[in-house]
């Protein structure tokens, strides 16, 4: 099996860059250069992000594949050009690669990312790659536009904006739990899996948002939507009541949760990898929303709660409210 | 002491905030949203880069501080902008921590980083932390502004092209092999570990090349003089002569590569991390490489050599021509 060590940067460089599709003509300046050089989106701002994804942390080579990996590396950064509003243009990858990596691996975590980067029309712009003497690594760097006044802040809440979520909630985390219990069965419990392995970042939902100025905040749910909720009030400087039972808990989370004697809504909102949205709405943007919800391709759109003068965060439970419990924080254990 | 593993990740975060000063205002949204939001240069195009330090790979902690990985983090990323003729405006930082890293070495790390970015004016947009179970790796991006017409290709040199240098070769790696030896004394000497240590990025150069039209090909010299020629001359469709009486050998590392016995031009030519800028210049052009000398505040641009049709990449000495030596190569053990 040829490994990467067998083969010298340049070789490994050229490996990779013959993977790569010829880029579209405003990447002045591709891979193969000290640099990239890109034509900015007339009419539109710059927008950045970074998001790594490490071995033993964020993801299992025995659940996840190479191509698994590639993908997730770069859907995770596209959810946050998609909490700007931002439609994406450019990738950078910086890897880090262990000397046992085998060469099919890496070729394997290529297609996956580029396999994403076709779907969204991102092109991969440059990278690095530097030696492992611990695990596998990816750093993305991805840059996209969007008009200067549609960008979608994390803090422009008002008290009496609503909150939506996209999607379905504790799809990714229990779909990880069923993974590493060896239960991931059932087409519920499956499709859980997928979305750990490949989260669909909601660009298209992200680009609706912005373009129909419907939100007054937004943010994904890379920490979950306790922590979602948390960041999008505090940075507003209000407080937020959600309503548990508003939550749009994913099928399989629900089961799964709910075998090990969790509270499922709770195990939920701390869970993270959701890569969903939330977003605030003001009463009279209701209109618009409507049109975004007919533009969004039958893609769930749920009222979970409000934002409140009242700094406190709070979940609202059919026995009375109580503190919406702390996201999930990638410095602890799990 | 207290330990990365100590904090949270939002403290660890906010501890970082608080050190980077208030973004100028092209900066739109700073650290702390999903992303960053950057107004383009009006009349430039974007210039990206990404970069990566690893520990036991390209830094040692018994030889290099916490802040001078910082600051070496982002000046590696700013010569491959130098390396464009882009003036550097942002970085995005992608830290993978170890929980045992102390609170304090991060603290340093970031200063060192925002020493180098307080003295070229870039802002610290956005990142990332993430725990690492191996090594402290650190992956930036910087991204920069230069004039179309302006960008220094690294393919574009004609055959009868001058090549040039900037500054002193073999110091950087002369000032690490010292180091290792324990044996970085003297003037020479400790400033070849300097240069190790907190490479100069030669962005007011690349600039002034740029801005003066000189050079039909750049490229900076991360992998070494060697390496440089070698990827200057391919990506022309060229070969070339370097003259190993004419290299601008640091003269520590003339003493240090001498003392091992080995042939000092022979061993800096291989040697990387020689952050200096690798240029060619057509003779017509030579007047307004007279300007660039003159602005360039002392630094030595040096002649070594010609781009020739011929695809041979030769280095001449006094007793004859042979095949220039291969560059510094990462996934080979030194």
């Amino acid at each position: 099996m040829l490994l990467v060590s067998d083969l010298g940067e340049h070789a490994l460089l050229e490996r990779i860059r013959s993977r790569v599709p010829p880029p579209p003509p405003w990447v002045l300046v591709g891979i193969g250069d000290d640099a990239a050089v890109v034509e900015p989106a007339r009419g539109s701002v710059d927008v950045l992000t970074t998001d790594a994804l490490i071995e033993g942390v964020h993801f299992d080579r025995r659940f996840s594949s190479a191509a698994d990996v590639g993908y997730k590396a770069l859907a995770v950064n596209l959810s946050d050009l998609a909490a700007m509003g931002a439609a994406p243009r450019t990738a950078l990858l910086s890897l880090g690669l262990p000397p046992a990596l085998s060469v099919a691996d890496l070729d394997a975590l290529m297609d996956g990312l580029l396999e994403l980067a076709a779907l969204e029309s991102v092109a991969l712009a440059g990278g690095n790659i530097a030696r492992s003497p611990g695990p596998l690594w990816l750093s993305l760097t991805a840059s996209g536009a969007v008009r200067r006044r549609r960008v979608l802040p994390r803090g422009g809440g008002r008290a009496g904006d609503e909150l939506f979520v996209s999607g379905t909630i504790g799809g990714a985390a229990a779909g990880l739990e069923a993974l590493q219990a060896g239960a991931a069965e059932g087409a519920a419990l499956e499709d859980c899996a997928a979305r750990h392995r490949r989260p669909v970042p909601r660009v298209r939902l992200g680009r609706l948002i912005a373009g129909n100025r419907v939100a007054s905040a937004c943010m994904d749910l890379s920490d979950g939507l306790a922590d979602a909720v948390r960041q999008v009030a505090a940075a507003s400087g209000l407080g937020a009541i959600v309503e548990a039972a508003a939550i749009p808990l994913h099928e399989g989370a629900r089961d799964w949760f709910g075998r090990g004697g969790r509270d499922p809504v709770d195990a939920a909102l701390a869970a993270g990898e959701d890569y969903e949205l939330l977003f605030a709405v003001a009463s009279r943007r209701r209109s618009r929303l409507a049109t975004v919800r007919r533009q969004a391709r039958g893609l769930a759109l749920t009222r979970i709660g409000i934002l409140t003068a009242d700094p406190a965060v709070r979940l609202r439970k059919a026995d009375g409210d109580r503190d919406l419990p702390a996201g999930y924080q990638h410095f602890q254990s799990r």
